[in-house]
């Protein structure tokens, strides 16, 4: 390990609210050996335990899952294992650094499956970046898992993926980094308007991020009935005038943006209720001033927010981040546990628009009794999340889905 | 579940030496829900545990490891983690069977791994039995894990398969089911010897069986130095004079058979010093009874022992089988999780033949204090095995490996 590289104490670029800053010791001490390990239910004490376990007792379970192959579901572990799988090509906020690379997020996301859905998963990284070879190994390797959370894999490759993937695996896939960080942004949304005293529907909104986090929030807030979305990407907002556009950014300049807003942040945030970012970029000062009284403002990228939560707290009403050590955290984990328990608990091999808007609508309900501008989403601690979500899933779960 | 295919109460097949039989109930319900789980190394119990585990401390690490790949070694669980690999072609005594059908198996393997070796691993079945798209699968998901224990997979593929993954990986690759076998079978074979008073390297053996198990056994026995080895497949004996092989069965009827023994299990058993089944067929009592005095009798198959155990002893001083519930297990997990323990902990990146004896010695050198035709290999159980081959093979890993 090359100290003069990462193991240095620094203190956090952000001020948290925690009092014992986090140093890269603390960090690299807590990772060494890696995070998950493979336990056994039942332990192997005696001869007898290992010919029920293994041989020659096993061989008949394995004969009855070839006779009646819906048998794996309740006597194999796949139909309660997700593969959460990256290619690592955007990973957090890094980009293109690698599967390796890319693996203590896997595991760490494998570690809040377990903790928050009680729900057992594998790291499955990948050597390649080819959306077709990516389907064509995940097809491959299905009989070993009952779900795919697809992770930190760049856009717009992700849509195509999830999109395929969806129709080539007969179990749920989904794209947390797209619909994870969308249901929880509409679950602190809908708290955030009751905060600051607005309608939901009538939000003019802007997304800063026409990745893969902003078209899923784009989308979930359209299927909630948001009207006035404007987003962004790096080169400005999306409308109909811009000809550079193409894939799911031209089909969201079409359904978003009736204003037809040009311009960049400070043209889309004059007079705007909310700004979410997702972008990882940064937003100025003064454009956030310019936006309506009652702002909200969500600054989602990690580890970096587009605006510092203290600077943002001057001109908003209501500030989150998508980060543990500040308050109102838009943290996936409070989604993706128990939408892939749910989806799994009621055997369905699909995560439709209806869980997701029920995973959302749960998620605000817990924090209902004691909102306010720095409550609008439970903690990520809160043990009421995970069962909460797990049952408004799988009562969202329609017969043959 | 159809009860009727496979929940009746039935008595095992041949005389346990336990008092009371295993129920197929007790089996299947020891398998309900599957048999593994997905562990958190460490607890995330507070929103500092998050901080490091997750974002935004994890992509200090994430960041490290791109910049220095081999950090991926010490700080993520991949290089301590085995891919339990199946394709379903050849499951215990089954035959081809199917991933999800072959999952218990790897299943049982997994917990195996992880009572005798201390090493986590995850079955990965797969939906192809082409070797082509087998090789290419696992390099495409290879930095998921840092070694591959290939297991029931059919001959002659399994060899071609374990061949070029050894060259496609940069990580121990071994097929159990070949040199598990071979190694366990060695250590038998060499305190069988002693047992009987008869030198290891002067022995006549006939192996039934000419597929992985049966020429990983010769191998390991000509490397080992003994030299009259006759194999037989359905066909018969393997010999020069046969037209019809092909492989490694071609390759093994010109390196055994020294005296170009023609026929089946009758002439070649004449005289015999030992007979090792692993042909998952039957072999009839008068054959065994024209073996020569103080004979060793490896009846190795499963569930289904060549030859009956009570059988085999009316004629041969020493009888193994390859079950738990009979003296002299034959049994795998006395050298697997050794094995990969070893070489991980060494960090090869090859299993050498060389580690596979020191793995054969340490294995008999347990037995040797109380040795008995009863007592040629230590239990299963002992907790000593793991330790003592995983220490074995380690110090046999040169600089390199």
């Amino acid at each position: 390990m090359n100290s003069s590289t990462h193991t240095q104490s620094q203190p956090a670029q952000t001020q948290p609210t925690q009092a014992q800053p986090i140093t890269d010791e603390e960090i690299f001490a807590a990772h060494e050996g890696g995070k998950l390990s493979v336990g056994v239910d039942r332990p192997l004490a005696s001869k007898r335990d290992l010919s029920i376990a293994y041989t020659p007792g096993v061989a008949q379970v394995s004969r009855a899952i070839a006779a009646e192959p819906d048998l794996a579901r309740t006597h194999t572990w796949a139909s309660r294992l997700v593969a959460v799988v990256s290619d690592g090509t955007a990973v957090l906020g890094l980009g293109n650094i690698g599967p390796s690379a890319s693996l203590p997020v896997m595991e760490g996301k494998s570690a809040l499956f377990k903790t928050f859905g009680g729900l057992d998963s594998i790291p499955i990284v990948l050597n390649t970046t080819d959306v077709d070879q990516i389907i064509e190994t995940l097809v491959r390797i299905a009989p070993s898992f009952g779900a795919v959370n697809l992770e930190d894999i760049s856009a717009p490759r992700c849509f195509e993926l999830e999109r395929r993937l969806i129709e080539a695996l007969d179990m749920p896939v989904m794209h947390d980094d797209q619909h994870g960080t969308a249901v929880v942004a509409l679950a602190a949304l809908t708290n955030a308007a009751k905060v600051v005293g607005k309608e939901l529907a009538g939000l003019r909104v802007v997304i800063a991020g026409a990745g893969a986090a902003g078209i899923a929030v784009a989308e979930i807030l359209l299927t909630a009935g948001v009207t006035d979305i404007v987003l962004l990407d790096s080169k400005g907002t999306l409308h109909a005038g811009r000809g550079d556009l193409a894939g799911m950014k031209a089909e969201f300049a079409e359904r978003t943006n009736p204003r037809n807003v040009a311009g960049g942040t400070a043209e889309a945030l004059a007079g705007a209720d909310v700004f979410i970012g997702v972008s990882s970029s940064t937003v100025p000062e003064e454009d956030i001033a310019r936006m309506a009284d009652g702002a909200i403002v969500f600054a989602l990228s990690n580890p970096d927010p587009e605006v510092a939560p203290d600077v943002a707290r001057r001109h908003a009403a209501v500030v989150a981040t998508g980060r543990s050590d500040f308050p109102n955290q838009i943290n996936n984990v409070l989604a993706f546990p128990g939408i892939f328990r749910g989806a799994l608990d009621a055997g369905a091999r699909r995560i439709t628009p209806a869980m997701k808007l029920a995973a959302a609508a749960a998620i605000a309900e817990l924090a209902e009794d004691k909102l306010s501008a720095d409550y609008i989403v439970p903690s990520p601690l809160d043990p009421r999340v995970g069962p909460a979500v797990t049952a408004a899933v799988a009562s969202a779960v329609r017969p043959g889905e």
